[in-house]
């Protein structure tokens, strides 16, 4: 049978090969007797699937030896506070706010920290990312936040900034959340990335941190323990008890990662290959039709969501109807901006989009 | 295949019926055509598995109209600074300390209000309850915290204190997670509960909490939004994004403890009988031996958690060895302990106790 095609904004489609092996091996993993559910995440078989989780992570994307993975929980929501009680030490943090996400990122973290907006695009109804040599970047800043891909509003950065040639010495951190693992990452430019695990890794509820080296130990007194990067990193994220699921699941999703070709592209790359090429089939249908319409440069545009609008606001009801009755599911806009959104997520296959495209053309033929 | 018998002190294990039942709806969620983890959390499915769940805990242990049941992450670890940033408002807080739980629990919460060790048994090695008349508990304080079984040490409050009857007015604070569930819980003596799920409830990840309606809303600037027990009981646990799979797995395990049976009593009370005769079964075999010793006193010692040593410690890895080969799972003690620890919480049948005795005697034979 085939399964219906899943378009959450997260949580989100999981590859179907992970969902088979946790349910192949729910009762009895590897032999072990147990479910991973009901192992301790003290004992050697856990300890063999976060060790691998963690090495597979830090292969697919990359990620340089000077740089710590942590397995947390509470989501980027959570890290907007955990963020600046670990980096900021109460002092100037920037943030360029590109949508809601950069927003909710700025208001938590002005309890902790001396937040100031370097730039925001919300009075083009964040449609745009600013120029980043029109930043207003702060010589005390602690660090630069940006969020490199914003899930409600569709606006991706294509490549990150470099701070450094803005004359900027401070790191920069990004909210990577809902798209993680669907490109590469530019390590030279990043101190701290962190993202929920429910768009690209799996479950939610778990949260990935990866943080350079030298940003450990800086934690103000406030933070609580369970949250503080230092202890988490030196206890292997098993500080306290990590959400061993969730990491089970992602292990299976980077091994299914690192399965991935395109071509001569294999893992992330060949990910980011078919990433690119489900985006364009989507907006080359949109742009073309005049029906919909979708209001981010193109410039920045998301790979990942893909908000659109219905020019005439009174079929989408019956839009998301008929979508439905095709298998094409979770498709309405978030609340807070209307019409839909596709998240075409690494779990999407291009036959997806291919999917929803024939829908769309077919629903504004009905007109 | 029988499985084996798998005594982790947490994540530990999950009935049998809800493995079956998760396997059996990883791929399709009854009709839904996903995964309960490719939900979102703001769709018709996933909200009517969290209000279900919610709505059994109520039921299964008679939780009053006037708490809130939330959904929330960080685990026992997390809730130690979320407790106090949440209701201490910075000022006094006694302890009571009866392990190494209660212990951490009032370090960390030093980091945000004055506390204070009210009681102690340090000096016995956590083998008693201080007799709450002896409590020193001061006028001003908050609120007053236990651990109500310490699941390292072993010790078990067999009836919660009347705060009242002591002269004391604050709210009683109780970390329940090791016992949840177990026994019912006399909710007019309780402001608070918490607990993370892995013992008796389901996954690593998910923590419970159980919060009286005027303790919230006094959370200290310094509370993060996500961790605001105001907000996420304002947002039904979905302030953020919340541990879905954790919170679907406890919903089934929920509705197998409403299936259980124990002669006339079921649901809880059925596993209350049913946890009082393991215990008793595996404490008696311990006092009746000659080579195992449990220190904890008589009238505290926990139902959930049997530490035991054995007289002669070279014989620790022997014991172990052998246990695993009858398939008797993850019986070592706690580093900072040492000897062994059954955990025989509710999803572990009186048939794994009995098999536990049985090697235990005759491991004991062989000399």
């Amino acid at each position: 049978m085939q399964r219906p095609y899943n378009f959450s904004a997260g949580p989100a489609a999981i590859p179907e090969d992970v969902l088979q092996q946790a349910a192949s091996e729910m009762l009895d993993w590897r032999g072990s007797g147990m479910s991973v559910m009901e192992m301790s995440h003290r004992g050697k078989e856990f300890i063999s699937i976060c060790e691998k989780a963690e090495a597979d992570f830090r292969q697919l994307l990359a990620v340089p030896q000077n740089f710590h993975i942590l397995f947390m929980q509470g989501g980027g929501l959570a890290e907007n506070a955990i963020v600046p009680l670990n980096l900021s030490q109460g002092g100037a943090v920037d943030f360029v706010v590109t949508g809601s996400w950069s927003q909710k990122s700025t208001k938590e973290a002005a309890k902790f920290c001396n937040a100031a907006v370097a730039a925001t695009d919300e009075a083009q109804g964040f449609t745009h990312i600013p120029d980043p040599a029109s930043w207003k970047l702060r010589g005390d800043a602690r660090y630069v936040h940006i969020c490199s891909n914003e899930t409600i509003n569709g606006v991706e950065f294509q490549q990150l900034p470099d701070l450094a040639s803005l004359g900027c010495q401070a790191p920069l951190v990004i909210d990577f959340s809902s798209h993680v693992a669907s490109r590469s990452v530019d390590w030279s430019r990043v101190g701290l990335a962190f993202g929920g695990a429910q768009k690209n890794l799996g479950p939610a509820g778990l949260t990935l941190v990866v943080v350079r080296d030298d940003l450990l130990g800086h934690a103000m007194a406030m933070c609580p323990s369970a949250f503080n990067y230092r202890l988490v990193a030196d206890n292997q994220s098993m500080y306290n008890t990590p959400p061993t699921w969730g990491i089970y699941i992602a292990g299976l999703t980077f091994e299914w990662i690192l399965r991935q070709q395109e071509g001569a592209a294999s893992g992330v790359a060949a990910l980011e290959a078919r990433n690119t090429a489900k985006a364009e089939l989507l907006y080359q249908a949109i742009d073309g039709s005049q029906l919909y319409e979708n209001r981010v440069a193109r410039d920045c545009r998301s790979r990942m969501n893909v908000p659109f609008f219905l020019k005439d606001e009174s079929r989408n009801q019956a839009f998301l109807d008929g979508a439905k009755a095709r298998g094409l599911l979770q498709l309405k806009g978030h609340k807070s901006v209307g019409g839909m959104r596709a998240s075409i997520y690494n779990a999407m296959p291009l036959a997806g989009v291919q999917a929803l495209v024939d829908y769309m053309q077919s629903f504004e033929k009905q007109g």
